[in-house]
């Protein structure tokens, strides 16, 4: 997209003389930023804005334009796009509001005006967007009145932000943090650039090593499936701040794994597997864009804290102990060494407590501070000061800059002090490469942060989505709902466990049936109509005698019709009953924007009253199977707890991993229930005692 | 506590005229800050110090003395109090370290000091402290750093802080976003005046409407448990950071509920039972600070937001939902009148974005703000701006506050910008009673607190810990576990529903006992050695005859010797097996600092793997039992699922508020598990299972 960072000449449709308009201003802005390529106002009713030539169309322009910021309305931006696309423009950043987000006009025009840009080899930013920024290459295409507070020095964070305001928001903070940006796009509505597009591009791109995300309705959310590989090989991390937790399920929950899944959980759990850093508010995201700014990785866990305050140091080792980061015991040579400058000191411990000393001998900070940073069990330092002011700050800087610049070991600073303190340190401090955070709490959820994503496995991430196959034989028609007869049939072909069952339609079958298989049997309605067999009467389990299966039949029979009159009904199956079994475990699939989740519970009352349950996007490998169960809070239940047996937890991962390689094959949108899938002790498999198969309408 | 914050005369003894040395510091602070009393420097090596008369000692003083700040080392301590005493002193300020917090000499140093203070009628602050400050009567008595850079406004804010650095650290943060203290103090080792004392203090002062406390390790913990129904009848909310999360329990925890009670729990539990308000970093207790320190208090919890930025406005939605809060739609008329006065406007809702045209219509936004207010369903307002700067925040500012004065429903800001964009806009606000928070997420953690508080119910809060009855027939010695026979005949004294079970000594005997109870009986091993039952196979369950039973007894016993050879036995329980029980629940009572806690939770694998309990301070009333009960994550395990009958819940609740009453009868420190009750169908009551008693050497 160098098109679109470096633009040859950056047209203005709109630009205007009139000062406070929006037209004078994105060109001030674009010059008092330094833009080096060429700047051409575009506006039919001025020979010349501001002094430059003003053209009366960008056709008219004589120079190279890749970029065309075009602010007109609505009602305008097809005749624009028309101009820019004679010209041969690579982007236009469309400001005006009205399109998508106005209801269905405004939706076909966004529909239109994209087909158009594609047609024409045009890409599209917006629209209702405020413009991009690329602080690398000077250029401030857009109108945020934060462009006429700052100047942007180039760094090497970037920003993709659907919501303007709220995006230049964030950065504004961001500045004032010592936080340095390399480019940052505000994508509006994304009728044709959208999200996903602009995280690959800054994956990419070489001045870019972090990433944030503000992200609303994910657009085209199947393509962040290959961001989590990329930025795990490109080591930046992708920190995402994704809006909209509490708007509804985009599709009915029919399944109990569906209603498990709701639409949020499965973005937490994608990102998670995708090794995207989900963080819940604005504060968050800065912490970790500070952190990740520099560019140091610790090697290890292990933090080494030290304190002007026993408090600060208190709350840091809460916060690092409920973080479950280490907190080790300093070495000996560390403490002799220590020892050997403060001799009447109390404790030389970590949290190492420097007390209001650090005041009287200014030489102690710097020693301690070095002497730490070479103890091999810890990788990491936390600064922790107070109420520092005057020319005590300037020591305390130099001195951590010098220590600083003798190892590698990341060094972080928590100051829990106004900034009238000691103006402008924590800027210099995060420019110099150590970042400052308002309290230790924080500092210690960034540095955690640090760990978990410089210490990510390889195996993280989710394969690409396949084409999915051809309908397998047996497949329901949009909406149907399929018997659990039909649901195990295909799963049975498909190589899962299920239970052996007959389907009988008289008393004397049904016993005949269950005298072959051996008893105890359960007896089950069979019918499209009933889902939900239990509440229809049309369950009956534990039948232990040819007499007692010839009773249940008619029973369930008569409570089904009673229950639902024009029901209809293919017979009861006879059913192994599975003894035995250590624990009922959930699996399904659901859809959801970014490809189908499987989910596995802790059946029965776990999943109704604890809901216990974990989340993927299909496909998993074997090892995500695994680790999928073993992530359950009750997944102690399955290892053998209070006597019994340990499950079979092998057979268990087989059944998910299985699960979820037809959740990309089978085509459609659809959602299944198996509940529950018995687990029986280690090496003696599972068997699917119940299944549930819905396609989407 | 009048002569702690208006001291009649306040002597420095350790005054000293050397630049930049804590005895210049303190007597230039308390002048420059304005206070009106007498200011005494007391040095026999000056005549006079800056211009005031120095004197040899306190006594030697003329006019009255209320406040001593001692700045002499701890090792001089006792003869400035000495000193101090002689001139009939009200309280000393011991800013020395050196004291408890180096080992036993200062700990017995520290006694001996307020040992003697107390014999005297004068209070210690201190040792280890930076001091106090009395914004609202201009006193300023200590030494941190921030003293030489802020000039305090008196406000309603009382803060009590353990740590000096962190505490005046959070001050400085509070000075600098507009927040007003009526007192601060410093209590450092906390050897006499405490902070419970000083809480209950502030929450008596006129001039002080919240109270923010930071504390590590809590002395007389039991003190707290009057703070609670203080706090909720002067309407004060107490905002308490409590560090030291991580620290080990200080009692072994031998029973199963000691271990459950992670003395962090308790503390969580505790401050929720007596209405406090307990905040996890500085940010939070600053948040709330900020939005309790205006007085309004919203009459309902439907919150109405205004904003300038989609964004913002559905992370404030998110943020409101998952709080619990409403996000009521606008009334019909609200409605009519912003259509009426924004004709071409997109959607008319809550959230209602103004978008950027909040520039261009400067009287669109206080229109709407001031309908938005007059809309009944709406409690609160919460107003989220992100990049506005130069006039136009002037300009929101006055509209702000011109519709503040039309209603008394709190109005909030949340701005989610840098500082730079509008100096001094956030402090101009707050001040004028807008709270202003940094993101939308801490505004509405904010407003959550406001509504939990000002909604809170009147039964919140804990009895007085009365004195403990005499010891029962059959108590313990000290360090003694008793049986569960003999745990279970004091808990049947006590009025509580335990299983009915004989001893017996032979197998017949067992077989008689046996067929007199009706089978299927259990049978326990009865020793004083073998407190875990199961693990030395000392438990047989569902025994059906005489014959069972017999094998059974000398199983048992065969098992029980095997594994511990040594160990007393003194037979077998014959037991009443309870057939039909809906759930097993463990009950149990351990010590804390705040006296004893009963836990609750559901017994058997969830306690040991989904960890489902809950715990509050003895004694308990019906009412708070059955909202422990009632608070259980499972507590629909015992409402009737899956066909289940409900469990007797009521009678449940008479055993832990029961039980919660010998917890503060019976004498000591002991723990108790009742481990399992089984909790009967409705009206069929409880039995108590298993029973394990330990009194604490």
């Amino acid at each position: 997209m160098k098109a679109l960072w470096q633009p040859r000449g950056v047209a203005i449709v709109g630009a205007s003389a009139t000062p406070g308009s929006l037209g004078q201003r994105l060109l001030n802005y674009l010059r008092d930023h330094g833009y080096a390529g060429g700047i051409y106002p575009v506006n039919p009713r001025y020979p010349e804005v501001d002094g430059l030539t003003c053209y009366p169309s960008v056709g008219a322009i004589p120079g190279p334009v890749d970029l065309v910021l075009a602010l007109v309305g609505a009602e305008r931006v097809m005749g624009a796009l028309q101009d820019c696309a004679a010209k041969g423009v690579a982007y236009v950043v469309v400001h005006a509001s009205g399109f998508g987000e106005m209801g269905a006009r405004g939706a076909a025009l966004e529909q239109e005006m994209t087909a158009y840009a594609r047609a024409h080899g045009m890409r599209i930013i917006g629209p209702n967007c405020i413009g991009l920024v690329s602080p690398t290459d000077h250029l401030v295409a857009g109108f945020s009145p934060l462009f006429s507070r700052v100047r942007f020095e180039p760094g090497r964070l970037g920003m993709v932000t659907q919501s303007g305001a709220l995006g230049y928001g964030i950065v504004s903070l961001a500045v004032e943090r010592g936080l340095r940006f390399s480019r940052i796009v505000n994508t509006g509505n994304e009728a044709d650039l959208c999200t996903a597009e602009l995280v690959e591009e800054l994956l990419n791109d070489d001045v870019t090593s972090t990433i944030l995300v503000y992200s609303e309705g994910v657009k085209r959310a199947a393509d962040w499936r290959a961001l989590g590989s990329l930025s795990l090989q490109r080591g930046k991390p992708v920190i995402v701040l994704k809006s909209g937790r509490s708007e509804a399920g985009s599709l009915a929950a029919a399944s109990h794994t569906a209603s498990l899944a709701g639409d949020d959980a499965v973005w937490d759990a994608a990102f998670r597997q995708l090794g995207m850093l989900r963080v819940d508010d604005v504060d968050d995201m800065l912490d970790l864009a500070a952190i990740f700014q520099q560019p140091r990785r610790p090697a290890g866990s292990g933090v080494g804290v030290m304190t002007t305050s026993g408090g600060a140091g208190i709350l840091a080792v809460d916060s690092l102990s409920a973080a479950g980061l280490g907190v080790p015991a300093l070495g000996d040579r560390t403490c002799q060494e220590i020892q050997a400058i403060f001799p009447a000191y109390g404790t030389i411990a970590n949290p190492l407590d420097l007390t209001g000393q650090i005041l009287s001998d200014p030489t102690m900070f710097r020693t301690a501070l070095r002497s730490m940073v070479r103890d091999p069990v810890l990788d990491a330092l936390l600064v922790c000061f107070c109420v520092l002011q005057g020319a005590e700050v300037d020591r305390a800087i130099d001195d951590l800059l010098t220590v600083l610049a003798e190892t590698d070991k990341p060094i972080l600073v928590s100051r829990t002090g106004g900034e009238f303190l000691a103006p402008g340190a924590a800027v210099k401090l995060q420019q110099a490469g150590v970042p400052v955070f308002a309290s230790p709490a924080r500092a210690v959820r960034a540095i955690a942060a640090l760990v978990r994503f410089t210490q990510r496995g390889p195996a993280l991430g989710v394969a690409p989505l396949p084409a999915p196959g051809p309908a397998p034989v047996g497949w329901p028609q949009p909406g149907q709902v399929l018997t659990e007869r039909e649901a195990k049939s295909l799963l049975a072909a498909a190589g899962l466990p299920v239970t052996r069952e007959v389907l009988v339609t008289t008393p004397a079958e049904a016993a005949a049936v269950a005298e072959q298989m051996g008893y105890p049997v359960v007896l089950k309605i069979d019918s499209p109509d009933i889902p939900h067999k239990t509440e229809a009467g049309g369950l009956r389990l534990g039948l232990g005698g040819s007499t007692a299966v010839q009773n249940a039949f008619r029973d369930v029979m008569t409570s089904v019709r009673t229950f639902k009159p024009d029901a209809r009904l293919n017979g009861c199956l006879v059913q192994e009953q599975v003894e035995g079994s250590i624990a009922e475990i959930i699996v399904g699939v659901s859809p959801s924007p970014m490809g189908p989740v499987v989910t596995v519970g802790l059946g029965g009352i776990f999943v109704e009253v604890f809901k216990d349950v974990s989340q993927r996007l299909a496909p998993l490998t074997a090892d995500d199977a695994k680790a999928m169960v073993a992530e359950l809070r009750g997944f102690k239940l399955l290892t053998g707890v209070r006597g019994q047996k340990p499950a079979d937890v092998e057979a268990l991962a087989e059944v998910v991993a299985r699960v979820s390689r037809l959740a990309v094959q089978w085509p459609g949108q659809w959602e299944l229930d198996l509940n529950p899938v018995l687990v029986m002790p280690a090496g003696q498999g599972c068997r699917i005692a119940d299944a549930l198969l819905i396609l989407s309408p």
